[in-house]
């Protein structure tokens, strides 16, 4: 059992569970709980170490058997070790460290999500999930915006980045590599036209800007057109993650039963 | 300048920042921050105290020279006991204590919704300020949903509180003061009828349950219909405020586009 803070799987976890650097430099990121561990596994991702202590549960313990019957490197640690390395205030006893895989994304795109300057996490992982609950192919995570490995956008994400092509990249390589060749780029925007107004059968990208600044000048550049959700007279804004989830449920709904 | 923190202002605000049974016992409650004051007084909501300190903005300082001539009671706090007030990172300096209004809900009722068992404040929240935006008439929260006065709820709200009618309150009042007669009464499940196919223009009430458990037993008696939004294949579940969001919004949809 793994006690000392300067075990070096210890370390490793603290550091990847800290800056967006470590997660890139070492390929690494940490999920913690059963369930993202289960979507991980299901999603085929490598696991390189598993830790547990002893508080885990039943479903929990049955989950580190199994994974050490595959050969995955299991080790229990001691409770308040793990109590000090957790993000979560109500901690389930276990936490993995996964490698980085990057989902393949599909030619001839139809439908890419492009969140730029998110700064929550709690509001890209929502718009990450929703994603994958609306079968979006790839989302771009421009620069400017929080990093979709932290803790708290998986915990959010609720296994999304398990199933969703997800590319952190710059503003040059999303012109240079054509994934939005021959999408429609909308930018989501108070002063656009009504969600409820525009085709969204069409092969699109969406941008949804950060609360605080909206979209950046860079996004705006690329958009072809401006996408509102009409609102009640005196709101100015909804969240980010629900604007963006209501209308990428709007996509799905017009493919689906529009016309 | 008040600088105890044995001041029975500071007092009182800290304890109306606490728990759901002290604002309910002295019918306030505390908004932090320019913006959601702005709102308050915008809606006639009785300011009892305004407390700020010099970090104050410019827009915040002339903010307070307008309470203040208006008869507000404002006083200046030290910066210190400020920041021990503040629920947030970055207190923005000023605080106001709130007497409760309940703003008047209207006869035959055509949109209310019910969040029921929802623990976290940031999904309450989300749910209000997407209320607000969606024109829901009245918010009736059952027991088991957290407290809707409580600081992050407010945060969240952006100021929907100020705006819709909410009531804290028994399912058996629901029952009893008939605001669901004549209604439809939804509740959101993930086995419902498609909302797609569903017909929304009709008088309704929404309930949206909590993410851990969903509705309660009380609310799925009281439901005629269950309805869902569809999601892509292994997705299971969608945020709280996600889902009961593009709900709304399917509602406004449906009445100003539908047939």
């Amino acid at each position: 059992m793994i006690t000392s803070a300067q075990n070096s799987k210890i370390k490793l976890v603290r550091a990847l569970l800290g800056r967006a650097k470590e997660r890139r430099e070492a390929g690494m990121f940490v999920v913690e709980g059963v369930r993202l561990i289960e979507e991980a596994v299901k999603g085929d991702w490598r696991l390189e170490t598993v830790l547990f202590d002893e508080t885990l549960s039943e479903r929990g313990k049955s989950q580190v058997e199994g994974l050490r019957s595959r050969g995955v490197d299991v080790e229990e640690v001691s409770e308040s070790l793990m109590k000090s390395l957790s993000e979560t205030e109500t901690p389930q006893g276990i936490l993995a460290v996964l490698k980085f895989t990057e989902l393949p994304i599909p030619n001839n795109l139809n439908f890419v999500l492009i969140p730029d300057q998110i700064r929550d996490p709690g509001n890209l992982g929502t718009l990450l999930r929703s994603a994958a609950a609306t079968c979006v192919q790839a989302v771009l995570i421009p620069p400017e915006t929080t990093d979709a490995f932290a803790p708290k956008v998986l915990r959010a994400g609720m296994g999304a980045h398990f199933r969703v092509p997800i590319r952190e990249t710059g503003w040059d390589q999303i012109h240079d590599v054509c994934w939005l060749a021959g999408l429609q780029v909308l930018v989501a925007d108070m002063e656009g036209k009504s969600c409820w107004e525009m085709d969204l059968k069409q092969p699109l990208a969406l941008i949804i800007g950060g609360e605080a600044e909206g979209a950046s000048d860079e996004a705006r550049k690329l958009a072809t057109q401006k996408i509102s959700i009409p609102m009640a007279g005196n709101v100015e804004s909804l969240n980010a993650g629900v604007a963006g989830s209501v209308l990428m449920f709007e996509v799905v709904r017009q493919r689906a039963y529009a016309g």
